[in-house]
């Protein structure tokens, strides 16, 4: 069959719903080029503005899976999960949740994504463990898997490639932020990953995407929704994203705080988060049945230094050095440090969690281009949360920065708000989606 | 200035109203080969499904005026005017009113279009005078304005070639039918002609592309208004196309027809909307100043045959025979004529006057590529008007074919509605927009 792609477009144009069938022979003939960029550009637009209905996002995410390889790790005989996060600030929970469920039995094969815009990336925060590959061939993350119980790689070529042109052509068209095309390109690539369970933590506030509680809520009923539909267990949480997650913002500083808290210490809110992650997950997949009994299981395995030696032995697989992570000076360190000092007392009332993400990536940890490198060195220290009392003069953050840079303290200072009035703290987790 | 087309098309997509100058140098950076086809796609289909406002429009006109050549008679001393119909079946009315016109001393720089879907162009129905030019230069047209009065040619490269551009885009991408694009795509083309005065015929009923009176008078105001804020007298008429004009739909049957006219003869309501649209322009441009003296004065050009001797003069020009035009067998005929009879006694109710007009591509009348040749000689004589009451067996129309085609008589049957009951005659003016 010839795809009649000006027929497709102005079915979308004149919100006629597609069929799933024509859905995919639209993507099947995007991969094949028969479909020219422009008609591509149009059909995005139309979709973008008009949307697409469930019925439709099923078989767009559908047909982005069947475009390149899915993975089936059901013959090596245990449950297996995995969890994606919408994107924050100093979210660092993949690399602890990761090796945590593993130690607890179950496989986690995750496929992460690296930074977007102001948010950090799980590559890009390995690659700062000098030796990590991020890259596996297939038979690779199997071996690792069957032997570990987790790997987490980079996406290849192989996984959802439909939907990776799909995302070039948003890029330069203005289509990226639509609900409908989110949804599809986050569940094509974790469905394609092969996990029997995924769990989605939605961030929502202002270092968010989404920055109301309303829209983050429907982008995790739309993803629980279109994960099931494709035969895959998934629930959701929607969590805080109105000011960083722990402390540290940069990769090196990441992933010594996950140290950390697979060590049993840390900042308490990543050790929290990590735990309701990775109770969802267990219950997702079917690992445990009841929320305390998984929770039991994820605490002893963190507490029991299982969790953190799984990581250990991960990063030894995937090239990198574990003993690095037992010295303080084990991981690229940035030169310069310069605190924030509070200008006044009070109560810390609010963060401006966007542009401290934005500032992050301004002085290196971050990418303003796909070919720009990042420095795995630099990021930000954020000592405070909100509701915090803290006095004039008090350390409120640090800057590890490559070179000195007096302008991102000002801009850091900004990310700050401090108030005479008192607030209380922000729960972490807003709500659960089953 | 380098032209950020995403955030231009981000703009459109959320509803933002663009800068006149934004438009402008999206418009330019088009013409320089600068914006990408997918980026221009995504556009068109942002500006379709969201639209533009007057002065967007108006932009948008402007620009593609901007982009090529802006012809300027106003050295020839003297007034000029054209009409542009925005597409009918039957309808040849621009071969009558610009001889008509210029015999009254009103310069007629008429640039024309070919068919375009179910319904003939001018420069189509010209062609079929063996010998007829289509295409000069500046000079000539200049030339045999100064010394006839008049000249039709077609759209050359030279006048808006961004709207090719535009238009070859639209097609392709299923963004045709936007008001907005329609508008500026029909107005940038007239306006670089060089007329100080447009008047629109815009069709209504089933066999136009506007069906409702109210989207037909909305189109009529946006094309007058959109014409006056570039400097040029506009106004326009909205007229029925429920029925096809006059008797002839074809290219060289029209020719006949509109030699007749020119002859003091011909259907009745030809030489009325022609003597209507005369009007309007004999106004507009200002070489009349009342619908009586302006209507006195074009009456006798065509009774006096000096109309008829202008359109001779135009045809030799161009490189056309108009002796030919003296003998009933001088253009190319069909080979076989074949009547539709009333299958019944009654009155004549309705035509489907798009069908009417597919029928009339179908037998080789029109294009469905545009690389396919058109037959001159065939076409449809309809013979009746909606209000006739005819007899079981009467003539209702003639097909000209160029081979046998029994499929095409009963789609001709099928398009003209026999009823018991009576109606009314139509009128062909249905209101005037000044």
């Amino acid at each position: 069959m010839t795809m009649d792609a000006r027929a497709f477009i102005r079915d979308k144009r004149d919100r006629r719903a597609h069929q799933a069938s024509e859905i995919a022979a639209f993507i099947a003939a995007t991969q094949r080029g028969e479909v020219p960029d422009y008609q591509l550009a149009a059909w995005l637009m139309a979709a973008f503005l008009n949307g697409l209905d469930r019925d439709e996002s099923r078989a767009l995410t559908e047909a982005m899976v069947n475009s390149g390889r899915r993975f089936d790790w059901k013959d090596l005989g245990r449950p297996s999960a995995d969890k994606h996060s919408t994107g924050g600030v100093g979210d660092k929970v993949s690399l602890v949740v990761a090796p945590l469920v593993a130690a607890c039995g179950v496989l986690v094969p995750m496929v992460a994504g690296r930074g977007l815009g102001h948010t950090g990336g799980t590559i890009d925060k390995l690659e700062a463990i000098p030796g990590f590959r991020t890259q596996l061939s297939p038979e690779a993350m199997r071996a690792q898997l069957d032997r570990l119980g987790v790997v987490i790689v980079g996406q290849g070529a192989e996984l959802a490639p439909a939907d990776g042109a799909l995302y070039a052509m948003r890029d330069v068209t203005s289509t990226v932020e639509s609900e409908s095309f989110i949804v599809s390109s986050i569940v094509s690539k974790k469905v394609a990953e092969g996990a029997e369970a995924l769990v989605y933590d939605v961030k929502c506030g202002n270092g968010a995407f989404m920055r109301t509680r309303e829209d983050a809520r429907h982008l995790a009923e739309r993803l629980v929704e279109a994960t099931r539909a494709l035969g895959v267990a998934s629930s959701a949480l929607l969590t805080d994203m109105n000011q960083p997650l722990g402390a540290a913002v940069g990769n090196a500083l990441e992933v010594m705080e996950a140290v950390e808290v697979l060590r049993g210490g840390g900042p308490a809110e990543v050790r929290d988060l990590t735990l309701d992650l990775g109770v969802r997950m267990l219950i997702a997949c079917g690992a445990e049945q009841t929320d305390d009994a998984a929770r039991t299981r994820l605490t002893a395995a963190l507490d029991s230094g299982s969790a953190w030696r799984v990581f250990a032995s991960l990063v030894e697989a995937q090239g990198g050095d574990a003993r690095l992570l037992d010295r303080s000076d084990g991981l690229p360190r940035a030169p310069i440090v310069r605190p924030l000092l509070a200008a006044q007392g009070g109560s810390v009332t609010a963060f401006d969690t966007f542009a401290l993400g934005e500032l992050a990536v301004a002085i290196g940890a971050g990418r303003r281009s796909k070919e720009q490198p990042i420095d795995p060195r630099v990021g930000i220290l954020v000592r405070v949360k909100i509701g915090d009392v803290v006095e004039a003069g008090a350390p409120l953050a640090e800057l590890h920065l490559a070179e000195d840079n007096p302008d991102a303290i000002a801009r850091l200072a900004a990310c700050v708000r401090i108030e005479a009035r008192r607030v209380d703290p922000v729960p972490r987790v807003l709500e659960a989606i089953r």
